[in-house]
């Protein structure tokens, strides 16, 4: 576990989408974050105080989260300065780029000195294991897409907390960056091997027998040609008895292939529900989350309302009317 | 390139699909293995010469591969004590484990004193690409299967020596340990990061325009709990206008997962041209490869006339009848 609080860092990003992390962990664990790291040039903010090192140590940070995301996910100079400036005022460092922070000589030899941790979120389990589809118990439920980026780990916080506030069990299992500094544990499952996958998410979800449930955050999607594995294994993994597809209704393009159309909702559900039946035979969709966010509330609603009667599935835009549908389902459909 | 001559080590192996590797070299390039090594317990031949070190140096022999599998993929002593006795005879060494030979310090010296190379076929590539799924031109047929195992590297290359008999250009795309040594290139699918595996086999059969064929061997099968996230990944990647399914009909279990039965030839077919139209629209199957191998002549040509005519694609034991059918079914439906 990473400990908390956090001092989170945006540092000089300019674009809203690099301090995705940053933003996830101030949404999702507002108590435990302190505060923020930015440079004076920074446009950016998180609505938090703007802390220094040392204040935000004050403060009672335990840990700066480098939650920004930089193309080619390296580590640049001034962000390793300022990583050994948190080192020397007394924090940890959490980071989940794709270089890891304790290849850097600098930061792994000053964390030791200071005894303190580097976390790199992206690192690939130690020990991996084959999958093996043999069912087990437990509920578990997957969020799936009709692409990249259309609100999986969003909905499957939302609609873990909407369980627990109906007095249930249940666990968000994260599977990315975001979701796993959210989470503080996870399986970074586009970082695994590929012979491993749905092997990583049967161990981050593994046999559950206290009636609770694991609720995993999806990756991709079955219809993006670059990342269709990775979501394939994830479902034969998870071996879910329920899953819930998000979608983005305003994109025309799946994420970073021009030219490419995003498939049709019911037949990306339907295909989820085909290959997730080798190793869930009963699985079944309990709910749609749309992304509404570039509609009126009345246009919002009717979109809604029109997709759940098409394809007979209760839908919702999780931000803006909540999960509840969804969880009610869940529940009335489920054994 | 791993320099041949070879000389194929089978060591102490008492189990004959432990040395699948060495007789896939002995079976497929005959005429680059000058011999096999083995120690004096071993009960297992290719049918080779059997050469010491030195031996096999003087016939010719400029690459000791170590073509076993043993559980685990580890480097046992005795195996370090041989590939060291290889390097001082003046071969350079070749082997396809999860552990690698140049992180076997004494190997990884000896080998630079000596000025000779080590080849870890199972590395992954170094600069791994995100797939895309943009129509490349070229000809590409991929095999796949209903279980791991069941004859796809075999079939591949069969196909490929069939489409050159018959004057086309051909070239086998390995993406397994075996196919690899046999190719003297690939990629290792199953090692690549999960991010990649689409990429990693478009960069495997890129773009081509002089007419020819790329045959890619397939991986896993989409039916597999533990793989399909491979095999996924891999088709989409690979694009191909054609496939050939293989299957092996005395298989009751899935490899490795008892208990979990086969699936239908048909429907698994059918859900690799499902699952491959995403990224090649017009893919079609060309052809089913049996291994009849249990059966008697008369049966074997029975279940394979039996299965063509209920699937309505051309069937064969490419052991046993060629493969000739399938690329005359090949060469009359591709435009």
């Amino acid at each position: 576990m990473i400990p908390a609080p956090y001092l989170l860092y945006i540092g000089r990003s300019v674009d809203a989408v690099a301090i995705k992390t940053s933003r996830g962990l101030a949404t999702f664990r507002p108590k435990d974050c302190v505060g923020e790291f930015r440079h004076d040039n920074c446009p950016l903010t998180l609505g938090l105080p703007r802390l220094g090192m040392a204040e935000a140590v004050a403060a009672g940070a335990r840990t700066l989260v480098l939650g920004i995301a930089n193309p080619g996910g390296t580590f640049e100079q001034h962000l390793i300065e300022d990583a050994e400036a948190a080192l020397h005022a007394g924090m940890n460092v959490a980071a989940g780029l794709h270089q890891r922070l304790r290849d850097q000589q600098r930061l792994a030899s000053l964390a030791r000195e200071q005894k303190l941790q580097l976390f790199d979120v992206r690192d690939r389990p130690a020990d991996p294991v084959v999958g093996t589809g043999y069912p087990r118990p437990g509920h578990r439920l997957l969020t799936v897409g009709t692409d990249c980026s259309t609100g999986k780990m969003y909905a499957a916080l939302a609609l873990t907390s909407a369980m627990r506030e109906r007095g249930l069990a249940a666990d968000f299992r994260a599977t990315g960056q975001t979701g796993i500094l959210i989470a503080g544990a996870g399986v970074p499952v586009d970082a695994v091997i590929a012979d491993f996958i749905s092997g990583a998410i049967e161990q981050l979800a593994p046999a559950r027998s206290d009636g609770g449930w694991d609720v995993v955050e999806g990756q991709g999607s079955l219809f993006h040609p670059s990342f269709a594995g990775v979501s394939t294994g994830l479902l034969h993994g998870a071996q879910p008895e329920a899953i819930v597809i998000c979608h983005d209704p305003d994109r025309t393009d799946m994420r970073g292939l021009r030219g490419r159309a995003l498939p049709d909702l019911a037949e990306c559900l339907e295909q989820n529900l085909n290959v997730g039946r080798l190793t869930s035979p009963n699985i079944r969709a309990v709910g749609i989350c749309l992304n509404t966010s570039q509609m009126d509330a009345v246009s919002a609603r009717r979109l809604c309302e029109r997709t759940e009667d098409r394809l007979g599935v209760p839908c919702t835009d999780p931000i803006a009317f909540g999960v509840e549908n969804i969880v009610d389902e869940l529940l009335c459909t489920v054994p």
